[in-house]
């Protein structure tokens, strides 16, 4: 039975973490901890954990955490999670980031983007990016492993069989993605107060958006060649879910009918990807670990359409599943 | 033309009151005012105003506004409306008030559920509550209404024709609403942030609503003795609208066959409330100024379904329905 | 590890029921029938399948079904089922039957409601009202559960302990419902089509609910006299759960202090119902198999708010629930 | 006074075309009908009509209809359309049609698209495509207007500048839109039924939609060239609103700092169309005739994002614009 402290609890994937591990029949939640003035008890927090987990959320205390858990899901924002990794590692735990800290790999493009220096370049050198399907063999045996953000987990999920067989054109992809609004955090703000977001659908990040530089590097490492990628996000008036239309401009001629085998060959034997004919919905995909993904030939470009969980495939689904992998256990477990 | 100033336009109120004046045939919005740190252009407020109404919303200036206008929608919050009504009064303004300032006649009533004391009871005796189909005669001629609340408008409504004809107890009366999330304002909260408010409904304000003592004032100014109402609102996952269920106990023999032609014959001639066969709908009403109501006879009791618009018929546009007679103009001009 | 065949899989609660299964540890759906017309891969006809149940649904083979399967859960619709379950019964199944067919116990009051003549009264006199928390003795050792209707389990698990303890009058409860739109089943129609629902809430079977002859049922046995019920259900614009406002008429003086540990000892150890501060959130209950109850002292009447997931605490997590007893297994499995 | 008849007043484009008509100081509904099975009170069929519109739906009567109308709004499906169009030209009205059949000035590709013959090349000719403000001199003085699509609508206006400077690659432009659920018409569907639909995103006719053609049409037209358009629409889970994000491939170098006065001067006075800094969203132009537009220049690619409410800029307040400008009357009246 693996203990499972969660770091950073008082917010949406900490929740969601709780939830798959109540459960998954190897793992247990033995402690949680957050900002001081977010602690408290977690059902009161979170009613849905009323008589199901009745945990105190508590400020962190390492030497406690260490003694009373072997793994942490840290699931603190970014720039401050590089400040607990080191010392969660260091007290002996098996660490799943969920922040940006430990993704991208070359801090300039890091400290362009989140404006701040790297302070753990250490332990981010150490770090493996946790895509199991993508990547599972570097994740086994590791003690960190960067998890990766939730636009990129759909978009690199759609894109992987593609830059793989060199079909594409790498310098002219688009994905175009909505995402439900657990995504944006818990925190109130004008922009997702209900009567605003509710009934409407808009772009943000025009340009700017941080899951950029790692969809770029993730895509790179598939393609190995630099790779190029405009990522235009949208907000949608639903709690859960990212579904990611993906423009390609293929390189040689393609046969529309055989890309659907194509991606089933790729992804064969990985149960969390399943290709659909047809419209992926985001709500097949809700509160499941799954991605479901249809390539389609369209007028000369190649469109490939991805669905997941923002919340579970694209963070607290997939940190259980980099979870299991770290401790040797079936690697769907907790996420049937 | 009436020349109208808006008092309190950064809120959700003050938006549907320029909206329906864009629309009036023979009104302006004229003057836009806020407190100091909301001020700026009512569209960058608003998108919905971009190229329809570039005003500035200004702190407020009473000698500007009292040039620039003739009338005022005060859409101030409780407690505060009262400092300001005085002074748009005494600068010539005709006025309506959207706070529940001016509507609780019973000062200790309002000072106990407002939690503050009455600093404006002159005017207080003078003002008028302001439902048209129930009260259009005291209306006329005024200079300050009382716009009534959004749920008492609905219950009102509602068990008015059963109050006249006195066939119901008026100890025992229940009044169950459910609101659209814009009845909560604005500001941004935990509780309707979209994630959490989104696929839920709760009751709130146990026992405690400050719209009971409004509700049963009016009830049993209608009844002609003191009325009893146990009022429970609940928040819903959508914009507009307000649905209450009103149960009451019969006080004798009820023909429920003819329920409904009772209520059609009370509200005669009254373009806003609709007596509907089966069941209202609050999309039905939506952005309208109209009230749908249903009467049934159930088990022994007397049931009546109302819908409204919360923002309209229980806001704005029952405001602008008051100008409306207040200026001598056809009651329902803006309002079709 | 016990073997379900799913009865009637191509509806909302066949879905659910399969859904909970695939987390169950000590249980396996074997076996899925639908009407012909309504057959094919689970999988295609809820997408959330794929990959993880790729069964095919099929038409109805009693003998096949007694050979895959130890339990049957039923879920055909009212007036269907009755034709169905004593054939599994005799085929030896244990069955947990999702219909009214075997909830009524007054052959008079099921054929005035359902309209139809009861064409199993030998296994309806066998069968038992499977609501767990109140009636588990009963159920066990049994071969036939009549699972309960959805309101009439958030409705009762409200009442029980006020008609418990005698608290209340018998003759004047009030029940208003909301329900979310899974509760009308999968069958398109232009009430429940989404523009039209979307934004939309409104009271439906205005004093004909065939839910109110089952909850006067069960509260008259919990309260050993005959109970008359308000029931008023409304259709709220959101998928999945149900919130119960029931008002009641206190006999005697009530101590208001004492009401929640009423509720709390009366409930002690029933995990799947919760005795929350505040306002039960129909969005807390969500996917799961709980309920949460809040009752309150208000102007001399007892409130009480009760919230379920229709789907499952109303439906198929209750019947897995009531399987559970049926086997001797912890009843919590795969509910968790 | 312009009296208008609507024919197949059964539909959402119907009854927004009669809501905005209501509204209008010089236009009144005189007339109405649709197919005989979809007859009755109009207030019967839409609630929200009950007290302001109450006539009644009637099949279609030419010369009944040329008596009492001086124009028609001709809401039909594609393909029934051009079967009336010519009698209702021929009765001496001035027809706004709704459909795509005089949309498409090839008919080779309107019979590809719609698989049927084209059976009013007559009138096809003579047609004019009704977007104000791309063709306002043309739409003058003609007897029968095509109505634009929805997504053609928002996709021309965000294109145009670009096209009419001949800044982008005409062959390489995708329109990646999100539609709310009234597109779908008012047909009830398993797609559309609630509990599918909500909490739901898809993408759908890939490769396929019908409005390709009718984009890359105007497109051309604007362009002086053939166009090729990649689109792709997807229905998301609201009412009204199309948002579309267009990716266009500049031809030379481009300012970005000057995209937003390059649109701001090609649709000067244009009172319809807003300029808006940062993101359209769909909230800010539902229930309105208006189109927000914002451009941007990111990594090499010029983006536009547009958002229409499609029942009205995308419908029947499109086509009160167009009969505005067919009878003389200042464009935007019934539109403030």
């Amino acid at each position: 039975m693996i203990r499972v402290a969660i770091i950073g609890a008082s917010g949406y994937t900490g929740a969601d973490s709780i939830e798959i591990i109540l459960r998954h029949p190897e793992a247990k939640v033995t402690y949680l901890s957050a900002l001081p003035e977010e602690c408290g008890k977690i059902s009161d927090m979170f009613g849905q954990f009323k008589g199901r987990c009745e945990l105190d959320v508590v400020p962190l205390d390492l030497e406690k955490a260490a003694k009373l858990a072997d793994a942490a899901l840290c699931c603190l924002p970014h720039k401050v999670s590089m400040g607990f990794v080191p010392k969660l590692l260091a007290a002996g735990l098996k660490v799943v980031d969920f922040s940006a800290d430990y993704r991208i790999k070359d801090t300039a493009v890091y400290e362009k983007f989140y404006e701040v220096k790297h302070t753990d370049t250490v332990n981010l050198a150490k770090a493996v990016y946790g895509l199991p399907e993508l990547f599972r063999e570097q994740i086994k045996g590791r003690d960190l492993v960067a998890n990766p953000g939730c636009f990129p987990t759909a978009a690199t999920l759609a894109l992987a069989p593609l830059l793989k067989e060199k079909m594409i054109d790498t310098q002219t992809i688009i994905v175009n993605s909505v995402t439900g609004i657990s995504g944006a955090g818990r925190n109130p703000s004008a922009k997702f107060h209900f009567p605003n977001m509710n009934e409407n659908i808009f772009p943000y990040g025009i340009g700017t958006h941080r899951h950029t530089p790692e969809m770029e590097q993730v895509a790179g490492d598939i393609a190995g060649e630099k790779v190029q990628i405009l990522f235009q996000p949208h907000a949608g008036p639903f709690d859960r879910g990212i579904l990611s239309s993906v423009y390609c401009q293929p390189k040689g001629n393609v046969d529309g009918a055989k890309l659907v085998s194509l991606y089933k060959d790729f992804y064969k034997g990985e149960r969390f990807v399943q290709i659909v004919k047809g419209s992926p919905a985001v709500k097949d995909v809700a509160k499941t670990n799954y991605c479901h993904i249809s390539p389609a030939f369209v007028k000369g470009r190649i469109v490939v359409f991805s669905a997941i969980d923002n919340l579970v495939k694209g963070a607290a689904g997939q940190a259980i599943q980099n979870m299991n992998i770290l401790f040797g256990l079936e690697e769907s477990l907790g996420l049937e």
